[in-house]
């Protein structure tokens, strides 16, 4: 290297050095300025171009009620309180488990003692069992004699069996499905497909996690029907997560004949690199499988509206998890929030005018036969349902709503957006959302639904792992989604008119 | 709540809105300013008030030869390619293990095609094998019915195998040791005593990861002796690790005659709150055993000093690593920038005038026992040892060294640290040191001995679990620490006289 090399090279090092002073004085500074006495009038947050247009004022009272729901909301730990029961002393509750049916008990009973009138509308739900998941490498590059490496991995909802004794065979690696199809019959039939789709953690970190995740998550869905269609004897991914702590990520995938799981991105590395440089033979065994459906139930419990009881406003989470962990944040905080909004409304003693229904729905995760049947039982009613609410991705601090609903909609909607912008929770976004599995049957007959929008940053680090416990809700913010689902139910049942479609 | 308290509860949440604001501007900033032309003079680091006392100078020729090594290093991917391939070709290796043995052959190849003298010194180890290790919850508050909870842990190396099918008893949960002496014999008896002691995870973040480390490691090697004192049938201890991943830490514990183990942060935070709550018992597997004796080796490679070739300069690293990752940053990347050393000075044709020996030890995990044989055989000739590096914290950016060194050393060192300033890693700490284990019988000899100071904030998050794998390697950071470490080495052998002790 001669003299300019090193000059770049240790300018390149100073600067790196020079930007860790400034982004430690930058933190400095903006403490000092955030502990100061705030006389600075409030910065703008979310769209403020609409306050000149013709807002339709909403009566006083109404303002009052949402206003004391929010700091009611703010106050409570009744929604952490369930997500403690729920995650802690139930546990893991994949639909068709004992976990499961104690839940809906439990979640039941809760809000009989709310004064609700609940009913356990039935479900049939397939019951999975994950059984054994072990792999490891028993051929491959330079391998000690005598020696194989532990591949750490777990199943995925669509998988099919291998043999109790698993199945031998080689890896090829892709990184598309592309590559896939190029590679053809004659090289993946009789082999294990690996697809090495890495979850952009950075894209995810920026605020676009979902988009990081509908990217990598493809692969989990359709990869293993990709493979067996080239004969494929197993399909392995990538774990769509931006965990790099070894921790597999489970998920649904569409059923293929072949045994499909998913690896942790540290083995993914593994394979791949390993596969660049020779032949790589893996040892799989998943003997997780489905048994015969198992009767479940939604619950649906009702706080019925003083001037339209027939009018609906669901507030909903669901209430089945993975069995990786204990399904604190994905999805017991959304059940919790849901809980909460009839909770604080009873505590208050107010009286939506149109019916608030708390629903916490069965096998989101595996099947969606909760929304199906819900769907189908209620059918004849789909009309007088105002709106749906749902919190399905996590219990971090609440930006506002994801929602498909008109322009009209959105601007009923802003003075209930001014209650919740001193919490932060003020933005609605109606573009590029697709409502959650659980609504979307609703949406898709015309009803306007919404769904929390959380700071997803992490998110997707934990749910459907063995990580997603009880510690990744942070009481305070799971109490401003508490805020910002009882806010939003209750002003949707409380609005002069129906929410307009 | 009123009004004054919502008020200040919204201010709260402006203020940390603001707070976020003010960080991303002040991110920014710091982009723009590190990207602009660099016409500032370069700022202080490290201790400048010694520039006044005299330094002695060092010879001109060794200076640009040091200059050269630095750039070489940082240039130059050897170091990685050796982590890579000990970390994922060959894969875990515990002391005793197939592996461990192949990892010794290696290293003693590659450093014999660096044209060393290679000696490979035989140390018997004890192999131990973790085999089984479960655990479930049976009792608890708000158990449903024919359910348990899984409990992620790991066995620890000192523990004493259950019965195949495991014991059952009820958890005591302690929060240090004065606690569970206050429970004494009668309440701690028959139990499994959980000291569910956090590591301190902002301390860790805050640069003092080491003291974090030292506060809760007590209690994984104190633990399971003080339980079984009082009667305990098992010890638990809280992971010590700042990783929220549910990821268990292994590492060694003091042999106490009972199974011990390690659960998760997220297991110990739910066996805390279950048993706050009423009874919990556990059903624990953990059949780790340790067998006979293996005979192993440490690789001691000398590369001859032109001057003096019985005095010794030691760079070194540790070859064993726990079993459950792949042991990228520890210890592999310890062992490559140590052959690093060795690779530069013989890529650039240097000499060193003293012997540089490169020793790759065996059992730093479970016993120790390469480090006492050394100890032991090299015994005549410690006096001869002029100084010994290793580098056992991990890979990531070096901020310079730990060091037991004298006053007047740490002198004859200030033209090297200015040689390691342009790479940030030109700090040399000689308070609170202790050298790491490998060389504290050096130390105690009176061996002047250094550590590379790596940026630790992150190391506990990954060391000692299933997560140490290659991609925790950041290759320009390797590089750094193969900068620093064949910086140190090669100015120690070529001192115009020894390092003063």
């Amino acid at each position: 290297m001669n003299a300019a090399q090193l000059k770049n090279r240790g300018d390149f090092l100073i600067r790196m050095r020079r930007l860790t002073g400034f982004l430690v004085l930058g933190i400095l500074i903006s403490f000092v300025l955030a502990a100061a006495p705030q006389q600075q009038p409030e910065a703008p947050f979310g769209s403020e171009s609409s306050t000149k247009e013709a807002v339709p004022p909403l009566p006083s009272r109404l303002l009052r009620e949402l206003t004391a729901l929010r700091d009611a909301a703010l106050a409570d730990d009744y929604a952490y309180r369930q997500v403690a029961h729920l995650s802690e002393n139930i546990g893991p509750r994949p639909a068709g488990s004992p976990q499961a049916a104690a839940a809906v008990e439990y979640v039941a009973d809760e809000l009989r003692k709310l004064g609700l009138e609940v009913r356990l509308e039935e479900v049939r739900v397939p019951r999975w069992i994950r059984g054994v998941e072990t792999a490891e490498l028993v051929e491959y590059p330079g391998q000690p004699l005598g020696t194989t490496q532990k591949i750490v991995l777990t199943a995925l909802g669509g998988s099919t069996p291998t043999a109790a004794d698993g199945l031998t065979a080689e890896v090829v690696v892709v990184n598309n499905f592309d590559q896939l199809k190029d590679l053809g019959r004659q090289k993946v039939a009789g082999k294990i497909v690996l697809f090495n789709v890495a979850f952009d953690r950075q894209k995810a970190a920026s605020g676009f996690a979902g988009e990081a995740y509908g990217e990598a998550v493809t692969y989990r869905g359709s990869g293993a029907k990709a493979a067996a269609e080239l004969g494929a004897v197993a399909s392995l991914v990538r774990s769509v997560g931006g965990a790099d702590y070894r921790l597999p990520h489970t998920g649904g995938s569409t059923a293929a004949g072949i045994p499909a799981g998913a690896i942790t991105s540290e083995d993914a590395d593994l394979i791949a690199h390993l596969a660049a440089q020779g032949k790589v033979r893996l040892h799989l065994t998943l003997t997780a499988q489905t048994g015969p459906d198992v009767l479940s139930y939604n619950v649906v419990a009702d706080l019925k509206g003083t001037e339209h009881p027939e009018q609906v406003v669901i507030v909903s989470g669901h209430l089945d998890s993975w069995d990786l962990g204990t399904g604190a944040i994905d999805d017991a905080a959304g059940v919790a929030v849901a809980m909460e909004t009839a909770q604080l409304i009873q505590q208050l003693h107010l009286h939506p005018k149109r019916t608030i229904r708390v629903i916490a729905w069965m096998d989101e995760e595996k099947g969606g036969r909760g929304h199906d049947a819900y769907a189908k039982s209620h059918e004849a009613e789909i009309g007088n349902h105002v709106a749906a609410i749902e919190s399905d991705l996590g219990a971090a601090h609440p930006l506002g709503f994801n929602a498909k609903i008109s322009a009209n909609a959105l601007l009923v909607l802003k003075p209930v957006q001014e209650i919740l912008r001193p919490i932060g929770a003020n933005l609605i976004k109606t573009t590029n959302y697709s409502p959650g599995s659980d609504i979307a049957p609703l949406a898709k007959a015309g009803v306007p639904t919404l769904g929390i929008m959380q700071d997803g940053r992490t998110y997707f680090n934990y749910h459907h792992t063995a990580a997603d416990t009880l510690d990744k809700i942070v009481p305070q913010e799971l109490r401003e989604n508490a805020a910002a689902m009882a806010l939003m139910g209750y002003a949707l049942a409380n609005l002069p008119e129906p929410l307009p479609r």
